[in-house]
């Protein structure tokens, strides 16, 4: 079983929008921000990425279901887990809960690039041995 | 065929990040700027849709892939078609291009929801025929 | 002396621009953080703003002092104080510090209006209270 | 008199919050994409900025004041023109409008920095000229 990851924030009027709901694209960055400190807790800062291996994670692509909105006030969970690995990619699975109501879930695929001219990159193997770790691989 | 709705937008600090280029989560910003204005010109604004229906569009689902990034400056172009359309939902496909390089595309899935409680609803004959013009259908 | 609130937070790519330091209308936003916290703290949440009392608080002016820039993954401590106070406004001072380094300093006027249309209101006196209590008012 | 640089957009849902109005920390957004056409029109592009002259504007200070609020749909134009001018820095007035309604007036203090460290540097001669000719100084 992959480990899971959490990550608590409140909603606030910037997230929000005139529907009265918190704006779609605005889940995009509280993905980032639980995918961040999960990243950091499985000993892969971002300051590390940049400085030590001149590489860093991008968004290739996303999948997002909403299936209930958050509100003014909430306090929000999001839980993001490993489900996918390959030698420059990574492929993780994110819910974002307010209690035990699934509010979004979001199939997120990285690649590693070159921070200098964006080019494609392997992943450094440290990096690789911590995700495959909470992947649950052996 | 569909028609092709087309808006046109240029890059600045706000929409960019410290890797140099657009945040991921801005070209759902983006997106959304050409889709209300392909909305507007279809005959469906969004003023017309609260204060007559009492309904607004809320997006249910997206589907983004990430080709090439934009960055500080460009002149972007979306594109918006309609592709799928329910009695209660529509499926917008939106490419997002700089000259001729095709850099995002998206597959955003809408469905009616009243603007007093955000409960489903079923869109009204007038927007489903001004939809259906915009899919090709007869 | 006034009360001081305090909140932390952290940079994250979504607060960044390609100027590679966080983007200056995003310290905004980590000030409406703090500010509703500290507001929170006081006994003034949003919640019982708008649903006991139909009021909430708009921002009237700011005035913001950038004085060094914050980075991605930075650690950030946001301090509130309530330094003005009137029937219907109030005043608050924000620092924003990267531990002993002030980043950037804002003043920020709030008044007090209707949700339903957003004309101006009067406070209700047990906010007005409270807001005098963290401004040291006796 | 100093010259007068227009900018016209559009609200949509992604400038707006839950108390139905443009969010105030999103005209800072309205002001920089005014700002930049303005300089552009002066003829003093971003671009030119970073690759000749590896300088860039950071923004120093901001005052705004807000009058009126924007809503979703709004067609507002944003009015730039320079009132002061240093030797690395510039001051500009912009003023955001709703046909004959002024709704936000901002002053914006510009500085030059390295875009390689943020140090402090003088502005271009040619940039002071361009800025000069806005001013109205002869």
């Amino acid at each position: 079983m992959s480990d899971i990851f959490q990550y608590r924030l409140r909603v606030y009027y910037q997230d929000t929008d005139a529907g009265g709901i918190v704006y779609h694209a605005n889940y995009l960055n509280f993905a980032e921000r639980g995918r961040t400190e999960a990243l950091r807790e499985m000993g892969i800062p971002h300051a590390e990425m940049v400085t030590r291996y001149g590489i860093m994670f991008v968004v290739r692509q996303v999948k997002i279901d909403y299936q209930r909105p958050a509100r003014i006030d909430d306090e929000l969970r999001v839980e993001t887990r490993v489900v996918g690995l390959g030698g420059a990619s990574a492929t993780l699975r994110q819910e974002i809960w307010r209690d035990n109501d699934s509010l979004v879930v979001l199939h997120v695929g990285l690649a590693c690039a070159r921070f200098a001219d964006g080019k494609a990159a392997r992943m450094p193997q440290a990096w690789q041995a911590r995700l495959g770790l909470a992947l649950g691989q052996e």
